[in-house]
């Protein structure tokens, strides 16, 4: 840290991203990413627009925000694009948040929302999940915080359904719910179609995950019009031209060649079930899964060295070390090749260690 | 507004960008766009990419990084990137100014920078340029404040000499002196090359003009590595894949290409001393350009009406409504033969109204 560092951030710990090696001899089901390229139109999209670059993208992100609002059922003016959801969840936090408007989340869940809370001064409290990490939502029903929720829940994998949804939103209308739905193409109820009841509330998404997209930096908010305006104002306040000409044009592509995304969808979601399957075999507990990853725990190894002894054959998965979530593993479902590789090995761990 | 919005943004004005029209029927000289394509290989970079779009960018974006930083003579540890220079620049107001921490500019420059200061509350001031729109450094010398300059400076064109800057930078030991730097390559001396001898100098540049990259959104910053990493703490608590792997590589590829852009680089200051020299003949007053573009006035049309007037027949320039400035326009270097019907549009424009 610099002598010239604001005191207001000497305490902030910053958002550790999972490891991205350089070799790409791993198999990499450490940050969630999908197995599936993107489809041929994506590519095609953006060799095709990079003879555009010279120009700025627009500002308005037009053309991406009528595609993208009629794929949801929502008005253009309903929606705002970021680059990547980590962008809409930080204006989020600014924008609705503050010294006396604290925010609520759960103690496992995505940990980049304790980090947003310290870098804007918001006060928040963690409300623990139950012994078996779901949410129990009456600790949210009508506690007149800010609230948010990944939904289903990451790293846990859980959902709640959109009734539960709804009494939370229902319940603060005086506070901004903000339901993060990165995983929501895996097997949840979208959110979404709540928004024209509720005008206090705030859903999040990204092409990251089901569209393929992660290296592309693709998010976006879906809010009554007042909240995206505030998204807006904070938007053109920091970085106008926030996402650039050829994420557009790839974000674009893909909601044209959706079919291809939802049936890659559904082959994740097989692979899952199959590899939850499989762990169980094995004596795992693995948590029910609506994402595109697994949480799973075993009693004969522990998570790090679970962990550890994979990378070592050269597959990464992601451990935490917080403390209620440290036995655990969470693992992406990769190509169902890829899977039976990941047995295979946990196989061979436990066989070398006479487990 | 939404009544959730938080009382600290109520006043808070947003950023107005250029137009950047639908129709591509324009002659468009208005937000300092390069007229010249990316070189080949960008186009090539861009198409190959496209294929690893389903894996995170690089959080570290370490290749550029080492590339660029052998570009500018420095170390990779000194140096960052961000999703345009506008985020560089917020950052930097983020992390090294507040309320105790006040930031000073000219009153003529870049339009964003009272927008980040009002944006995270910092108090600033706005020091007047001469009336021949210089900046005087006696202004800056020692005034124990933080600084950010825009050299060569936007929207007047003007340039500081090395040597001005590093008084300014040597007489504030104490504070952050911010040198933007959008349109150094157009025949200004870069102060990146002070970077090792200050410890509280920042230099920010872009790809958005010299390298005809205004679209991939792709900025940086360079500073003694303490610096850098106080902005790696905010970068890692905002958004920690800020730049995208299309970007990255478009990046790389022009960088590769220097040659290329260099000599485009040449050819713009040509066209811009062309096109000075005819404005001149027209009774324009010009002011001297180290930059692709230029900011002039004359005494038979007011701004407003020029721009008007320019637009009607398809060519977009840059007025502003600021009163010091409100009779001049500003106007991008484009091609010679952009140039060209630039001048016969205002010739008949004189003619028309018997000027």
């Amino acid at each position: 840290m610099s002598r010239f560092f604001s005191n207001k951030f000497y305490k902030l710990i910053p958002y550790i991203p999972g490891e991205q090696p350089k070799k790409t001899d791993y198999i990499k089901l450490n940050t969630n990413e999908s197995p599936f390229l993107p489809s041929d139109s994506v590519k095609e999209a953006v060799a095709e627009e990079s003879k555009r670059l010279m120009l700025y993208s627009d500002p308005e992100c037009i053309d991406l925000r009528e595609k993208l609002s009629k794929v949801l059922g929502v008005k253009p003016s309903e929606v705002v694009v970021t680059n990547g959801s980590d962008e809409i969840l930080n204006f989020a936090f600014m924008a609705f948040c503050d010294e006396n408007h604290p925010i609520v989340f759960p103690d496992i869940t995505y940990g980049f929302y304790p980090v947003f809370a310290n870098l804007h001064n918001i006060p928040y409290t963690e409300i623990p999940v139950k012994a078996d990490f779901s949410i129990d939502i009456n600790d949210y029903i009508g506690i007149n915080k800010n609230i948010v929720i990944a939904n289903p829940n990451a790293p846990t994998s859980l959902l709640l359904s959109i009734s539960d949804i709804e009494k939370i939103v229902s319940s603060n209308p005086d506070n901004i719910v903000i339901i993060d739905e990165a995983y929501i193409d895996f097997g949840g109820e979208s959110a979404i179609k709540l928004i024209n009841r509720y005008k206090n509330l705030l859903v999040t998404g990204t092409f990251s995950k089901s569209r393929s997209l992660a290296g592309a930096r693709l998010g976006f908010g879906v809010a009554d019009k007042d909240l995206i305006a505030d998204i807006n104002t904070l938007r053109y306040s920091t970085n106008p031209y926030n996402v650039n000409r050829l994420t557009l044009k790839a974000g674009m592509a893909a909601l044209q060649d959706n079919a291809y995304y939802m049936e890659k969808c559904k082959k994740i979601v097989d692979t899952r079930e199959y590899t939850a399957r499989q762990l169980e075999n094995l004596g795992f507990e693995v948590l029910e899964s609506f994402t595109n990853f697994l949480f799973v725990k075993s009693e004969k190894i522990d998570g790090e060295t679970l962990y550890k002894e994979l990378k070592r054959r050269k597959i990464l998965v992601r451990h935490f070390s917080l403390e209620r979530i440290k036995d655990y593993n969470r693992i992406t479902i990769g190509t169902k090749e890829q899977m039976e590789v990941l047995i295979e090995k946990i196989k061979e761990i436990f066989k070398e260690n006479n487990l």
